[in-house]
């Protein structure tokens, strides 16, 4: 039985944290294919990783390998799952319903992995009081005036001028997490969880990724 | 004048491309604000990140500051945009049009940040044949059949257990970009560029923070 309740609430390194949704995708592909039992070495074969870095990364959840049998692979799962926050739904505002706002709500995808929103707030009279994938877009003086006890994760999606702004009507309104979208470092006290996913950085990095490429290639 | 075609070519740290769309979105708003010259001090300050570290990373495009006066907040604006590639336009295809996939069809900041998606491929019957915000929507066996000489960006958006199956129908078809945004580590030859964005893996590094500091604080 996992007893995996003190060891889910230490700070496990982020490379460690990015590596396990990777491991559960793999080891849920494993299961289809039927397999029972997994090795950290056939594991690490396949995703191109060390397997010492495998096996110290999964030693962060409470399962342990047997030695030449390796890990059983339904226990680990389950236990990956919830190690990693995804077999508990947590609930999510949404700030900013504008293209990529609207194309998160679009994406059934969060829910599958934990996260379900539940309201959205913009200023945006075109958008407010309209319902979007069944979640309600509200006028964002609602969030001021009423959120005090509801969800604690914000999703930020507002423009660039406004990120900071949002950003302290979300703490102010209760929000402890906050998932950044926008390319805006925000500022915020020391208690609050800020995860950044600037898709657009990502994308600069592909660009000169391709062009160094096929510079070096002609 | 910008003479940066040598500059572009070269291999930029990722920490530094990151940060660079971080500076874009700030000088914007300086310019908006009517600043005509800003100094790295300054972006530094409301950046969170080191004078040096500003220096250093625009260093890599061809535009210099000045001693006591700065950037200039307008050509250093236009030097950034092309030197992130967001002022040309590259066209891609999407390949998985399920939550995600439509998601991001959905987002129209893409192209804003240079990137166009033309179409996207699918296997179910359900999508294949229909169009999403304009995109049309094929059966993978025409991008088989018919790609050669098409886009060669290639947005990766499909089931996890197929992931590796189509990374090999793109890079056969010519893509020679792949922005992953499945959670499994895809296998390629050295000459085809991946960016890894896996929403879900910022999404445990979040709940994780997210724990650590409720039961700290408990």
């Amino acid at each position: 039985m996992p007893t995996g309740n003190k060891k889910k609430n230490q700070l496990v390194p982020e490379p460690a944290l990015r590596r396990m949704p990777c491991y559960l995708s793999y080891l849920k592909l494993a299961q289809k294919e039927g397999m029972k039992h997994i090795s950290s070495t056939f594991i690490a074969r396949d995703m191109g990783v060390d397997p010492t870095q495998v096996t110290k990364d999964l030693s962060y959840t409470s399962i342990v390998g047997k030695t030449r049998v390796g890990y059983e692979v339904e226990p680990l799962i389950e236990e990956l799952e919830s190690f990693l926050g995804f077999t508990v739904v947590d609930e999510a505002y949404l700030f900013g319903v504008g293209s990529l706002g609207t194309a998160l709500l679009h994406d059934h995808g969060l829910k599958q992995f934990g996260l379900k929103v539940i309201a959205a707030f913009d200023v945006n009279p075109e958008v407010v009081g309209k319902t979007i994938e069944g979640v309600p877009i509200y006028h964002i003086d609602e969030f001021k005036n009423k959120n005090r006890t509801g969800a604690i994760i914000g999703i930020l999606t507002v423009p660039v001028g406004n990120s900071q702004e949002v950003t302290s009507i979300m703490v102010e309104g209760g929000i402890k997490a906050i998932w950044n979208f926008t390319p805006v470092t925000i500022k915020v006290d020391d208690d609050i969880v800020v995860q950044n996913t600037s898709l657009y950085a990502h994308l600069a990095v592909m660009f000169n990724r391709l062009k160094v490429k096929s510079s070096s290639s002609k």
